[in-house]
């Protein structure tokens, strides 16, 4: 094969750190891998595409709620539309700690908005939200944020016999409309949170719930071992909520958003303190990527 | 490629039918599927080896049972160890029936045996099970009982861009030792009932309940859909519990066990009336198949 492996890469130690695990576990030696457990799973937001000012996933929520106020202005007064018409901080804090109260909320909203629908109208809503949103800093359709350097780490890990899976705390449907297209990954290996549906007369129908909690934190693990019926031997991730799937990997690599010119500049303190005391991979996205964007130029 | 097709099925109407359906949506025309949406979803008990006396799971269940029974005789005034005491046909038909306090007193028999487990402490007994068990009357490993002619549908459906995934009322965790080995089928493509296992300190340990209800019925589309992200294009099973399934599918196959002779001879009367109705492939293992056992001759 003459395609080059991981271009968009800066050499460096982050990419010598892969090609290296890559090198043992598909190498006769004593970090040799059996194909069957070459299974690599990678958070979604800030891993895969831009999570700044918030992952996209709450544009298309968002845009859905907005309309519903319009239809119905009574909404106004409840939660979380209110939360979304003042622009409320602490609301949005409340959502970012969990706060049992604000994600009940979110599910109630979450409910009004969708049961009842099929997968195929779900789907349809998330392809039209898809065609038209921007993100609103970089100016762009979110698709065209998908970093780069991550798809070609794909390539390099499928070449290589690994199975590779998205484990993120967004919705699981809301992913498998775009995993295939974007990410070259099947449905099958997109894991996140995930609404119940429910057989009735030959179809599927969205009920009130979801599926167990939001998938972060120590949910990750449990939803891959479900999903996959083993721990990754590689993982990705950026945030807080990756730590525990992070802790679970032969190689742990962990995004650092410090390229504010070309992309955002923030920490994440836990999960870097995290991979100081692990030994991770930390990737700058500013030293060790000469390209960011899959689809397009810097935008800064 | 010059492996024969399908070797061990007859030539006849269920093997004409399944060619010509793979033909027909690998073949650009009206009937073509993309690649995407080639998943194709089998049960396992009865339709991919022995299930008579009872599914070979059960063997492992109850000699898991014995044995507690054995370290703690107070057991044995309780269900379900009484029944398997007494081998009460009544208890057993209760399971079938799905009888919610049956169900119940096995769900809390199962969490006294494996609450606690690791999923390798897990598979370490399944392993020794399947190293040791053989199938009462037909006297061998459950392992030789797998039916060759299905192997030789995956490596049809494969062949022909086919994900292939079992979906079983049966354990998920279970089938998963033996699914890579047996079937050629990643533990990720497999569906089963399954226990809820919860990240503690760096491990999954399985805990009480089980997620959700056993894996049967109008279950199946359910599970299909929340691990796969579509519905089958390609279905087989064997019992009333396979009903949904089929139904969704684009393709229906229904093993009939009519072959005394070679397996058993039962009717499951409810899927054979819908087979009838719906226009479902019927195999007949008698007439259909030229081989039954993957790995023995004729045991009869």
């Amino acid at each position: 094969m003459t395609t080059p492996v991981l271009p968009s890469w800066n050499e460096g130690p982050a990419r010598t750190a892969i090609l290296d695990f890559v090198q043992r576990v598909t190498t006769p030696g004593p970090d040799y891998l059996p194909v069957l457990d070459r299974i690599a799973a990678f958070d979604n937001d800030g891993t895969l595409w831009v999570e700044v000012p918030l992952p996209p996933q709450f544009d298309f929520v968002f845009q859905t709620w907005r309309a519903e106020i319009t239809s119905d202005p009574s909404l106004a007064d409840i939660q979380p539309y209110k939360a979304l018409l003042d622009d409320d901080p602490a609301f949005l804090r409340g959502v970012a700690a969990q706060d049992p109260a604000v994600i009940q909320s979110i599910l109630d909203a979450f409910a009004r908005s969708w049961t009842g629908c099929t997968p195929s109208e779900f789907d349809a809503k998330v392809h039209a939200w898809l065609a038209s949103a921007r993100q609103p800093s970089l100016g762009r359709p979110y698709r065209d944020l998908v970093y780069q350097p991550m798809l070609e780490l794909f390539d390099l890990l499928r070449a290589n016999g690994f199975r590779v899976f998205v484990c993120s705390g967004g919705g699981r449907d809301f992913m498998r409309v775009f995993a295939e297209e974007t990410w070259g990954i099947y449905k099958e290996n997109v894991i996140g949170s995930a609404a119940e549906y429910t057989y009735v007369d030959g179809a599927l129908i969205r009920g009130v719930g979801i599926q167990g909690p939001i998938n972060l934190g120590p949910r990750k693990p449990e939803t891959i071992f479900a999903q996959a019926g083993r721990m990754p031997a590689f993982a990705g991730g950026n945030s807080d909520g990756d730590i525990e799937m992070l802790t679970v990997a032969a190689f742990a690599l962990l995004i650092d958003h410090d390229d504010a010119d070309r992309e955002f500049a923030y920490r994440e303190e836990r999960s870097l303190s995290a991979a100081e005391q692990c030994g991770w991979t930390v990737v700058s996205m500013k030293d060790d990527w000469n390209t960011v964007f899959a689809l397009g130029e810097a935008v800064a």
